[in-house]
């Protein structure tokens, strides 16, 4: 008997429940009974985002959402600028320059937190800059950034600020309105307790008015297309009905929850094994980190894509190793999702005994034990 | 106790294994696990197709591998051929326009089929057009295109041919390698009998000569990206595990069906429901019947759009009514993935049904028996 835990920052665990709305029988997209869950979906999720905004559905993964962001906002030449922190900033630049998009890039060491002023003197030396790209969750090094201050720098230009929340949405705190956020990017797998395969953008009114003047060519992607339809609580494009059921069933679960709640659930998961982690002698790798996961500086002497691999393989637990330049060198446990205080316990304990194993001088339960203290 | 009949042209009906294959324990992606079941799911989806060329995976509807199969072979200004015969034909056109390729549209009236010869004349006007797009089921009249005879015709040519086999692919017989196709486009939702969010594409040799030339902005949909990723099994942006899971599923139950019988056997509900439709004095829609969808015209003095809704809310059967100029003047029965002989006797006897109940003269039965001589 061996049960798979996973405890990577995406995919995340599906709720029964939601397994099981998705299995049921398929309906047509364009018929007034899909359209009233639509109708559901659609308020719960403006809840959920915490905005007034609409938030728009799309059937892609969050790159696709982050391309929206860029397609619809901007034009051949326009200046924006990246904040680029890590694997998901990298991406923001990539996709900005395959749209022939001048990328005004701001490289923060990866593990390290963007600084908003950095951002307003970027912002003041180019002048006519249309839009700030940002992300809440660095998921590739678990640093969460100030969103809120550089939501009021950018606030104060007429550049709109683009968010990718696709991993921190309901595990970090944020509040896109207050702290003048104009996009919000998201992505089905993390937070939302989904499979992959659905994407989420909200449109603020200066993002908007921004959208009518963009030249780049989209389609698929277009939100012209996309509010249309929201309007009638449809979709552009056939939608992926199962996984929209399934949107259905997990709001619901969030909403019982609390969004205060789910929030604060996080932050002592991520808190626990913060603490858990230092007690068993490792070192945290972020600066300023996030609740969606921990990641961990690997200790010298420790093969780290084999303890990925051995907690994987042996153990059934799927924690992340490092991304490009960090890979072998750090580890990263979720928080993520649909997860209580045994699963983090779980991973904890399986880490313990996999690092023992390889050498490490680790006296198994220490961690735990420390994270019991904080589950209690 | 009322259960819900899907009998449209996509979403169909989801096979309950597969169904239950979805609701599986999510696994990560970036996993030796994972990447088993692509190689698998690659090597069936071949045979599917019945293509040697690579089959790649997308998240998104049919729509998105329309528009991959535009931004990643043409430039701004190229010049392509697009058989316009309806609502996927005029998309076609409507993606080449929004990235900015000069379209040369042979515009066939809805319910006909389009003449090879003309495509040829029009490539002879118009040399140096760089791809041809057409469709092998449009969806939209229940037309099956001649793709065999359009492709010798392209094939003599520097062109490439595309064809969106979104709801033909399994249903209407097709040799895409055979054929001279150079690229197949398709989604999850219609012949391979799964929940929408999934497309598929495939790419000859021909047409990925012609990509390294394409410079319209691609970064999501990039087919480079994607083959990349393809050769070890991979995806370049996180793939909806779920779904790929019940692709697994559905495809192992169509190569034990055998290619050759799922093909006749939509022939045979098809040929039988039109058989049936004729029986009850109505008559058919598309010059060349697509095995797909069996289109009939409403009856005069029927409403097109009550019947379609009665059908649905009334006795639980979701026919598909005329899309554009073609609403309330015709219906579509689909014949379409997981369905035999009894789905659609069952769709016929609710037709009988709700067209007497709606004044128009006829004796329940009639269709019915004439299709039970085909079903026996």
């Amino acid at each position: 008997m061996s049960k798979n835990r996973l405890m990577a920052p995406g995919p995340t665990p599906v709720p029964e429940k939601a397994l099981l709305r998705m299995a049921d029988t398929i309906i047509h997209h364009r018929t007034p009974q899909f359209q009233a869950v639509m109708k559901g979906v659609n308020a719960k999720l403006k809840q959920v985002f915490r905005t007034e905004n609409p938030v728009l559905i799309m059937s892609a993964s969050g790159t696709g959402a982050m391309e929206t962001s860029i397609s619809n906002f901007l034009s051949s030449g326009d200046k924006a600028i990246v904040i680029n922190s890590g694997k998901f900033g990298e991406r923001f630049r990539d996709i900005c320059l395959a749209f022939g998009v001048e990328c005004v890039t701001y490289d923060v060491e990866w593990g390290r937190a963007a600084d908003p002023a950095q951002v307003e003197k970027l912002l003041k030396d180019n002048p006519g800059v249309k839009a700030v790209y940002a992300t809440l969750c660095e998921t590739s090094t678990g640093v969460a950034h100030d969103i809120q201050a550089i939501g009021k720098v950018v606030g104060a230009t007429p550049a709109i600020l683009v968010v990718d929340a696709v991993s921190g949405l309901t595990a970090d705190e944020f509040l896109p309105d207050e702290w003048g956020v104009d996009v919000v990017v998201c992505g089905s797998q993390k937070g939302l307790m989904l499979p992959p395969g659905l994407a989420f953008i909200s449109v603020s009114g200066k993002a908007k008015e921004l959208m009518e003047s963009s030249t780049l060519p989209k389609y698929y992607f277009s939100l012209k297309a996309a509010l249309k339809s929201h309007g009638k609580d449809d979709t552009p494009w056939t939608p992926a009905v199962s996984l929209v059921m399934g949107l259905d069933t997990v709001l619901d679960i969030i909403l019982a929850e609390g969004l205060d709640n789910v929030v604060s659930r996080h932050a002592l998961l991520a808190n626990a094994t913060r603490e858990a982690v230092k007690a068993m002698g490792l070192e945290l790798f972020a600066e300023r980190p996030s609740n969606v996961l921990t990641s961990v500086k690997v200790p010298e002497g420790v093969d780290g894509k084999a303890l990925v691999k051995t907690m994987r393989d042996v153990e059934g637990i799927t924690i992340a190793g490092g991304q490009s330049d960090l890979s072998g060198k750090i580890f990263r446990i979720a928080h993520l999702g649909y997860m209580d205080k045994y699963d983090t316990i779980s991973a904890l304990a399986g880490i313990e005994m996999v690092l023992k194993n390889m050498g490490y001088g680790i006296t198994p339960g220490k961690g735990v034990a420390k994270a019991q203290e904080f589950l209690k």
